[in-house]
């Protein structure tokens, strides 16, 4: 029998300071204190920047504090210590806006695996600069804003979008095949998105990386998940994911593959965000997974 | 510029015990007390076994036990709580005795990792029943013992080699290719033994897994790293690797494939327990890397 | 610009017989000598079983046969060899019934790719043992029929489905994670059915393999798309994946996990099935990819 | 049982001329013609190019014509189709030449798998601009000769090279970590070089690539094995392998991880090389394999 303790709601906190003797202790004593069990806690240092990463995960059923009285005692805590924190809670899921275009593969995946209870989340709001793919969003009973993107009205459309993202209290932007460049002042305005470049980045930045691709002759294609910057196709990287090819496989051929090892390095990179096993640091990430 | 604080000695525990609040803070608080400053820090639950691992590794510099009072204060520590532990130095590397036959694609990767510093032990013996590769041995300046195994003297042979590991104080021993079973009195006496098998097990326990794969008609093939218990091919796992194979592989396609499979899912098993990160326990192993 | 040129309908003739020199000049000679453009030709030879095996793909557009002089002409070449051929017409899509039982994520995988055009087929038909997923189908607007099987009724039921795979001329079934095992009396009359089996075969044959691969502590699990055949999961293997794992995964994580490693085993098998592909002899498959 | 037709001597004709109809009859019909058995045959339609590339391998036995009248009557045959053709015999092994520099794991991964009998080839030259890797040469009792590079008297070491290559009668260098770039000069003059490069191109061409691998915070590093040509790294590919990496990698581990998946990458492109498997056209390659 294999018990599904992880069923039941725990607190979790994402920790970052410089790093010193008894940080793990100090952590962990804290939550010992309060009479915490812990599931999980994962520490990484990053010698060469002297930062202490943390990641550390105990039931919420038995604690001392109530969740209202943690977040206090956890700043406090932090404090002390000289680092930043953040500080979650399993049972409320993150509220996440996807963005599509036209391609629906990514969508769809990600709509499967949230109905079948990989990815923990809500999804009030999805967004498309066209309307090919508001039917499916409606079938799933997921409200659809078609906000189209033209250049020269490209900053009102982006206020709109804020707006919604504002009203919708969105966490998390996923750009599931949104083939628009959000600007740096979207970006300054709002900055936890996550994108699925169809590449394994830094090869192929930018337009059509299949067709270059298959230019070059590669003999592996790949996709990465990362958070969006300002600059284009250089955010922090979650996840990669690769597809063997041959010359055989023509550009379409490459697509076809493509959309699959893009499914699955956003859904994964997604369920670490979800979980909070994500933190990123110097234009980087710790996965504590 | 990236620090190599890995050089620095550090120890390490290894800790086991049911499960229950508060055990990474009393862990962890042992060495804040002793102004330790942990390195990696990694606990594992398995919910269903209700137990409690950890794999804690400290800075020896700088601590405020010396080397020979850690021991004792460890002792104490774990029997408080009711566990088991090991304990170890970085600087002490485990003695290892590799057993060979006839093939020495493993040996040659094991002796080549080990001298380009990759594999952190020492070798002061090799063991075989056949004396094909003792030339290899010999230029690598490691004393190579020729024992061979006849049916009706292996119980001979097998108290030959227990007085040798004995001899040259042997903590692991590593089956790189040796085609004979050691008896469940051999393992007994001497019970770390690590074996590559060329199959993904649980499949093709037992003789010529390449043959039986080829006749199976399967898409790929594997090999384990697994501990050695008296049961055949049922030891605790350390690592599998695949390779991809079509109709076009003859078995001596496999045979080819897979000695690379082998090599590294050997290398990386070894690896792994020389840095102390695998835990065996009900059959089975947390790997903390 | 790169042509699409796969989209000109193509003939495909699959080919096996005893092997001996001159097969590949006969086999394309023929084309050449009714002015056929070869756009795929690939030969395998096994050895050990003294056959040849050959599929070759020639443009239908400029052919000196029509299509209903083509079939007599083959059969006189084959009759000529000693040798067993089918003939396939690109544009004749296969008619694919598929069998599903309560879980959706491999159907849901195949009608997405189907409605994208990855997968070059017809699905006149759904059948089920449980009406679980009959909305789904209602949504692609594909025939459903709820079929339960009953342990004393089973054979009423095959028969029934028997009946309706004859209506509606089917050529091919997909076992979609349809959980009941075809009789051999149903396998005699139907013999081309294509199996997803959630574990890396032919270690974990039957039951609950993500269970005794958790309870065996491996650290990859898999999934076998194969041809059923009478006896249980020993049928010819089409395409296999796997998974990594480790001792943080539950079973609950091994199926999530699992999950797209079957999607992907069976969408890739049935894709080769589907574009003629796939030779099936001696109990295995040579796949011309 | 299975056959090890393989020993055989076999003939090899690589070709590739503009596509039209007709080409694998007119091939296969020549070999037929001299009651050649045809081990291998493989095309590939290039159809944005618009040419055909074939590969044929065939029984020497029983052939018709002796090896002396293959060629003309090849040359005959491949000027009547205004192609370009290669032709080899399987048991004349290419005399190969590689280059070092001070890293021992791709030479030593080579010369393994030479002795174990993985790469048909004479090896009759190792040159490196160091003289740390002569010993290992001569104990494998190749000859070693050090030529260093020094920036004002590069172009005279190469001609040094140039002539010892001649002299030898060298038909390809395979650049093991060879961490010299070869000048347009030398490549116009000797053209068939083979490169390890430690990233998976394009991404992270020229120096340090793992560094800067790390720099970016990838998740995947990789190795590709290329033919040089002067544009640096830029040159056709022939196989490019991956590894996994976490944020608990450091530059180190990367360079560890990283020798695996070089060694594995340079010692397929070679095997495929030595198979006479690789045809280059157009700054990319097809892989008969």
């Amino acid at each position: 029998m294999h018990v599904t303790w992880l069923s039941s709601v725990t607190a979790i906190l994402q920790f970052i300071c410089p790093d010193r003797p008894g940080l793990v202790s100090q952590l962990s004593g804290w939550i010992a204190n309060h009479a915490g069990n812990i599931h999980h806690a994962d520490h990484h240092i990053d010698a060469g920047a002297g930062l202490f990463l943390s990641r550390i995960e105990w039931e919420l059923e038995g604690f001392a504090l109530t969740r209202k009285l943690i977040t206090p005692s956890v700043n406090n805590l932090v404090e002390g210590l000289g680092g930043k924190a953040h500080l979650y809670f399993s049972d409320e899921q993150p509220r996440v806006a996807i963005f599509v275009s036209k391609q629906n593969h990514c969508l769809l995946d990600l709509l499967w695996r949230y109905k079948s209870g990989e990815l923990p989340m809500q999804i009030p709001l999805i967004i498309s600069n066209h309307q090919d793919l508001e039917q499916i969003c409606t079938n799933f009973g997921i409200p659809f804003k078609y906000i189209p993107i033209v250049p020269k009205k490209k900053s009102a459309s982006e206020k709109e979008i804020l707006s919604l993202l504002k009203e919708y209290k969105i966490e998390l932007v996923v750009l599931a095949k949104y083939m628009q460049i959000l600007s740096g002042d979207f970006l300054s305005k709002f900055g936890t998105v996550i994108n699925i470049h169809h590449s394994f980045l830094p090869a192929f930045k930018g337009a059509q990386p299949y067709h270059r691709a298959w230019d070059r002759g590669v003999k592996l294609i790949g996709a990465t998940a990362h958070y969006v910057t300002e600059d284009l196709d250089d955010g922090p990287i979650i996840e990669q994911t690769i597809a063997y090819v041959s010359h055989r496989d023509e550009v379409e051929d490459l697509i076809r593959k493509g959309r699959d090892t893009e499914r699955i390095a956003l859904a994964r990179a997604l369920r670490l965000y979800l979980r909070r096993q994500v933190i990123v640091y110097r234009g980087r990430t710790a996965i504590f997974a």
